[in-house]
């Protein structure tokens, strides 16, 4: 059987059950590591599933913050230095990655209270996550308001990325269950993956074919 | 072994290759069927993998456009009606799914085209895809014009929502495996996916625990 929710039914339903159905309803999310520094150097991690892919070239990622983030410090530190990262969570680190959401006091590390090491390369202000097995570095370049909902789109420049060598293909895909990258859906499912197929080019009338290597 | 790329680096690839590395790097992404009709009721159908949250309340989703995207008719249509659907993709369409990116003509309907069914109810004007488990109902609701690569931001409010009576939670979360949804990484490789977990609400000095029914 379905169910049918019409607007109404969705604006009436309880605050907390309709967040957990609305971040459902893409599917599986693109979920990373945050990693900034404030001008002092404090280190803040934050973990995030509102992240897309906005261009190749310039290579362009998108983040979503919301209207009073818990997430704050990381917007914060984002707009006075310029600089953040993504990291990609594995299966090995996705409760301590979890666990970055708590609401931790401004001059509270996450690092220092998950385990997660903050790992600093190439004169790079913002910290990497050590354990994350893909790294981007990203220069903040575009601030995008979102009049219907007082969120913020930021939009970086990846500026550094970092990526086994193990998980790179010929024709420039990278493999990211070889990387052991985890999706999640919701507010706080996490799920590996099986990958089904890689399907070639699709063309009006040749029936795609696998290209799985 | 790590590769590092940078800017200069990812500058310097070839292009197909960069779009294939930069698609992959945000990690699995949300993709769907986009549904459209045309003003005469011309249908069109097309995937998509830069589909995200935007907020619950409205509930809104957001859709990101190419400059020159050959998913022009999508764009079109949308601005033209005001209305367009999502339809999650399961195992069983991910090959006619896929097809769906083949640049067709504007006369042509890439549901007859794929064996992807059109379904019309409560009077929307979109087409749903009657195979999808889990389909949505949006309407435009803002249009955001991304300046630094002439990328377009559309933002629809869910206003009719379907799913299987038996992939909703207590809680309100959806069980996007028992909705045999699947997710993508890059341009063209699908996986199905495994739960790892659903975690507890994290708070600053407690363990996250599992929470999965």
């Amino acid at each position: 059987m379905v169910k049918h929710f019409s607007s109404e039914a969705i604006a009436a339903m309880e605050k907390q059950t309709r967040v957990h159905l609305i971040n459902s309803l893409g599917g599986f999310k693109s979920v990373a590591l945050v990693g900034t520094s404030d001008p002092e150097g404090n280190n803040n991690l934050a973990i995030f599933s509102s992240i897309f892919h906005i261009g190749a070239n310039p290579p362009l990622m998108g983040l979503i913050f919301r209207p009073t983030p818990p997430e704050r410090n990381t917007f914060n530190n984002i707009m006075e230095t310029g600089y953040y990262t993504f990291n990609h969570i594995t299966e090995a680190i996705f409760k301590q990655a979890h666990q970055t959401s708590a609401r931790y006091d401004k001059e509270v590390s996450e690092f220092e209270k998950t385990g997660l090491q903050p790992e600093f390369k190439e004169g790079f202000h913002a910290p990497y996550v050590a354990q994350s097995t893909i790294q981007l570095g990203l220069s903040l370049r575009e601030k995008v308001d979102i009049a219907i909902n007082n969120t913020t789109l930021l939009i970086g420049e990846i500026i550094h990325l970092y990526v086994p060598e193990n998980c790179l293909c010929e024709d420039g895909f990278i493999d990211l269950e070889k990387a052991n990258t985890i999706t999640c859906s919701g507010l706080d499912s996490y799920h590996k993956t099986v990958q089904l197929d890689r399907l070639s080019y699709a063309k009006p009338d040749l029936a795609v074919r696998s290209i799985k290597s």
